[in-house]
């Protein structure tokens, strides 16, 4: 698939969720690569990064596809010819998806010892994260209910609600203004992530930071399921996360002339909303999300 | 219209907001009383409050038609033979719609004065209290946005969004969800009112309560426009403001097995989340409820 | 009775609650009033006011004995001669006793309504209006459980464990400390209350005031059961209500040297972290304190 | 003495207080190991995991001696041979009591500085780690007074009342309810722990959350003395720490029929409401509680 | 003095305080009524208004000007000719100037039994109702300190430490930027007022609400001693009391171009802020603010 | 320049701001280390210590200098002999220079990118590193608007409002009294700072602490500059940041008799108060200081 396909669907939404983006432009990349021979290193370096630019542009609000291509990049930038630096950005490439494929099954082990049995978990959105916890726990013999709203304007919750029931977990299917109505009756709010910044930020789906907020407002434990290839080191050096604002016919196919609707994607929850993340790492409270950003990307051998 | 035939209206929402529930059951037992001609105080008593309390269970959340309603009843019992109760019944028909008429227009001259000039007003659902004193203030000369949510299930934002654009207010439209996301924007929350407690609890649209919660986070300016006819005086007595759960069907049309969609139609909002409210008595702060209930229900020669 | 003695009966705690307090003392004024024949009013008045003092000093902080008495002395000081004064006493006497008797039932009537049925109520030390609240909404039918704290250094916590288990209410008993523990798994806070301020604080046994933060804290709605004979009107010229310290041998028998026993009896718990009080008037914020006592004391005809 | 008598020293608190109990059980498991001759490395092990895991269950809340025993048990799994695992399980041992013991010393030098002079500083129950900081810093000279709870049901506020007023520090004794009455008056809150998660949490005697909330209200600064031998590696895993569930009697010798006695003895408190922590490691806010226990257990050649 | 000599004096600041301000502006008026005989109704009260308007436009946010005079010209136009409505208007001159001294001993003789003994007082500017409570409790025998902040820019907080040191009072001055650093030596914050809405918002010195804020934070009890005829029932209506802006060169004389001082001279403390507010009337929290307006100005006889 | 000399110059605030004192303290250092030749390790160990210490005492909350020339001391002791012990000295003042020098730069970087394009900035007293920003930002093209307090007693924030007004930025300025009145038109608070503890605490300006504060209630992002050289290594072990108290005349020359005035020159902002930390490092959130310290001063090959 060319680059401008790949673009294309990430940005029309046929590829959805962090995680899947993310393979999918590595291995949008790593074709890329192996299409083609690149005699000189100056010119296969700049065709990727612009190939990478491009790729990165589908979805402003997507680290875990900023931060696997700008790996690719980096470590391509050490070799010492075009083969080289090809050959390192394969193997950039390969480790990347391996972590990317592994962190789930490590997050998810952890996740697991913190479902309560025989509580209430209450979740926003679709995070294949999330259901995987949920499921894995479910199938070890946990018992509880999970709370889902609906999450407008794209119903996504109505994908977690059906996941969840297939399995035979009970679901209560609430709309987003319904979350203070009934948070006294949960354990536990548990939602997944798009980016962590270095000073703690939560990016998720728009409405999170206000469930959070509504969860601390009831001491309700309030958790987060994030990777760690999605603590975005460029938060480090003061970029704040994109926020993206997608198209209003979303909300509003035809409004009225004079009303403008305003569609933001994602929201910022603050790190003292938030009990403590679950990452593949182990736990980890926002406030230590510089460290993690440090270990992953900076520390250890630059992975 | 029989009892029956306005009951089905109320329920089916074919009549809708607190005031113009009020008036048409007000209006309902008027043409029901007129109808037919009693000859016993007893029969006549009886077949009224049968009447009453058959409209009041369309909707159990609408203090303004219970209070409305109630009020008739208590006036008609006065009486020392049937045609006096009937008399006095007409004569509390009469006050009780004039009350609920004027309200509105006393209650608009109040809220104008606090709508800031060159302000951002952030509003929940359709409240023709709201848009009242708004389109009052846009016809005084005072220039504002009004972002306003679009209230799911039933969209009534959209409503609000209409109305408001119709007339030249520049409108925001967003989703529930993103009330935190625009919060630091607006100067004033302005919502309005099914109920309030004697406790100072405001009864309104599911999600006003996170609105208003989000509002307290944000240093925003928050309160309610609500007529004095909808100030509770059974919650003195210790009675719970009751919630109405309405169709499941309104949020998702088929939800699968094992999902069980809840739909409460209202949340209450807690009095210390409120800065003020806008009555047709002027300026009242919802600690004060109780006194407003005494005042209006028991104390002034019993209106 | 001589007043020596029923200030030792006070002193000594052998007569307990405020109610019963208060009645006691009433009786005690009124044999006092009835055993002899005073010739001048100024005599009759001083030996009023000197038995009055004495038996008050039995108890800091008993505003319920306080105002009875107090009513007593104010209006025997209306007549014009020894006779008259103590024919009016004798009036004030029965008013206030009839008006403490009667209180309890309409209190009751009001606080069962705000009973959660399948709810677990919270309770602290033994309140009689408390307990007779919730005996009478099990009797009607509610099913709840109740959590009792011991209430140290008297365990009055146990008493009102007794009493509710006797009738069948299903008790969980912990110790002061745990209360924060099992604070989520509550629905309501309910005490009772020694005296309320003008300005809305309420005293009530040692404890209370951080059972009602960390009910605040939970979002657990917070609430106290309080006559009005309790809103102390002397808060209203700017007294505080005195807090008693009591003998310090109820709480360590014999400390070693060097370290010194405070065993303060009561505490005052701020207006803004009690959602409601269930009084004889119906329900009441706090906040509404002063407007209860200007009715209760000072309005309505001088009672 | 066998694994057995052991168990039942720690179960029935015969061996009391984290630091003696972890000590305890390492010279148990030290006796254990050299009363005998393995042959086979997989039988050695085996037996060494079952007293070690015997031993850790009597507390289910002592991460102290669970972390010190799991020390030696995965350091012997290192050896080649069951000679070699011996001897790698003897000289985990000493590094553990060793570290054990200096960590006192090393915290008392850093948790001194933090006394105020003059001040007033309040405790919870008995911790031998806040006593040696406490006499040191009278000892140095600083001039101070301490508030102890009597901490129900066991009394051990008593305890460290004793042990401070013998050395002159002037105690102000006061019951468990009485914290909030008193906490204006204190300028540092000080208590001992338990175990510290890698969220954060500080797990410590009953009513330690409480009193640390009651401190953050009033603006008292609020620590906590806890050596990083109580850094708990297990929870950065996903597991949340046990609390022990113990003896009804120790609350209420008879309970009558229908009262259900519970007796938590530990509860968590959150990181939010902590200021600081005073450990062998320095200063550390309990949002690092991840690193320390990573630089403990994992990083620093394993110890 | 003429109107315009007595505006003038005023805007000027040669009259401060609000007590003095509304007697010099009764004054005023009652020597512009005396000095002239009307033969019509109508001229006298358009002459009448046309003075009040414009004394009272000499200081925006100062409501015990502006209710004392338009209590004058709602009384006078209640009189059938000239003589009369000049008569009644002289009437309601007295009955305001009388209300405005005596309010101050009564305001006292409440204020006195808050200040407690041995406690050290905050306070902010100057305020001479605050002055007369510490003055007078400090006469009755009461030991405290005073703690005063200078307030910028017109160090009206030296005034304050001059008029209590020179009494023998303790003070210690701060800088208004150190508020926070002392607020948990202090047991009470007490400061004056210049109004109170309906709402129950406090005007008063410019920096009060950050202070209040401040006490709120260190659980320190915060209050104000206010007359009832500053307790605005414009607010009622829905007005917001307006806030002056003072001349930036009071602030910085000479600032540098590109740079624009503002100089508000008062904010607004929300009620939630404030435990009691010291009145005339006794002990008033703020949320029954718009209980006092109705008694004081619309309830009592008009006064 | 003698030690003595250099001494005065920073006691009398002729050397200003922490990096210039840092900077000045190094230079005076390395002269008096030039200035003489040692012949034995030990007098020229026990010189340099007596000089740094007079040094240091010149200002009591200067972490900045102490830091700095400790470490100069501290790798001068590392040295043999005389010679090499002032080799060693004099590359570590290079070292220390260069890192004082190149951190501004670092951290402007970082800090640019966090200033809100069209945003306020609200900042007070006067930081050489927050100027820096500011103004680098508005030469990359950003456009903003800065709010600066006059910060008493000293009316530093005077020189910030010239230092931006003169690039072109246009300054509101205020009293520090006012910064709760402006505060809810600010997007981001941002000021300079003196250290950071190893607990978290920020020290800066008096003041400091009640803006952040202010800022927290209104939901407005509040951040520091600071460098790490500030961080200071003496908290790690427990000691407090002592705070200047500085001649009480430059906040009243001449008060009366009785009035003991105060000057603090600092406050501590505790870190929940802040949202994030812009420094030479990247962005780090106050509860990382702990780890910044021990990268800083104690793991990086002592730096």
């Amino acid at each position: 698939m060319s680059i401008s396909q790949a673009y294309q669907r990430i940005k029309s939404l046929k590829v959805q969720g962090a995680r899947n983006i993310a393979i999918f432009g590595l291995d949008t990349i790593a074709d890329f690569i192996n299409r083609k021979n690149w005699k000189k290193k100056d010119k296969f370096l700049l065709d990727l990064e612009r190939a990478i630019t491009r790729l990165k542009s589908a979805r402003p609000t997507e680290p875990g596809l900023r931060n696997a291509l700008n790996y690719v990049l980096k470590q391509a930038k050490k070799g010492e010819d075009a083969e080289e630096c090809k050959k390192l950005a394969i193997e950039a490439y390969k480790a990347m998806k391996k972590d990317i494929k592994e962190s789930l099954k490590k997050l998810v082990s952890v996740g697991v010892r913190r479902i309560p049995d025989d509580g209430v978990i209450f979740t926003h959105c679709h995070s294949s994260t999330v259901t995987a916890i949920l499921k894995e726990a479910w199938k070890e013999g946990k018992r509880f209910k999970v709370i889902t709203t609906e999450t407008r304007p794209k119903f996504q919750g109505r994908v977690t609600a059906k996941e969840l029931a297939k399995v035979g977990i009970p679901v209560i299917h609430i709309v987003d203004s319904a979350a203070r109505f009934y948070m006294n009756d949960a354990d536990l709010v548990l939602v997944g992530g798009d980016a962590v910044t270095a000073d703690g930020f939560l990016i998720n789906k728009i409405g999170t930071s206000q469930i959070m907020l509504v969860a601390k407002e009831a001491r309700t434990m309030a958790s987060a399921a994030v990777e760690t290839f999605k603590f975005d080191p460029g938060t480090l050096a003061g970029n704040w996360e994109p926020i993206e604002m997608r198209d209003p016919k979303e909300v509003w196919e035809n409004p009225p002339k004079g009303v403008k609707v305003l569609n933001p994607a994602f929201d910022m929850t603050p790190p003292n909303y938030i009990d403590f993340m679950i990452t593949d790492v182990g736990i980890v409270h926002p406030y230590e999300a510089r460290t993690v950003i440090l270990d992953k990307w900076f520390r250890e051998g630059e992975q």
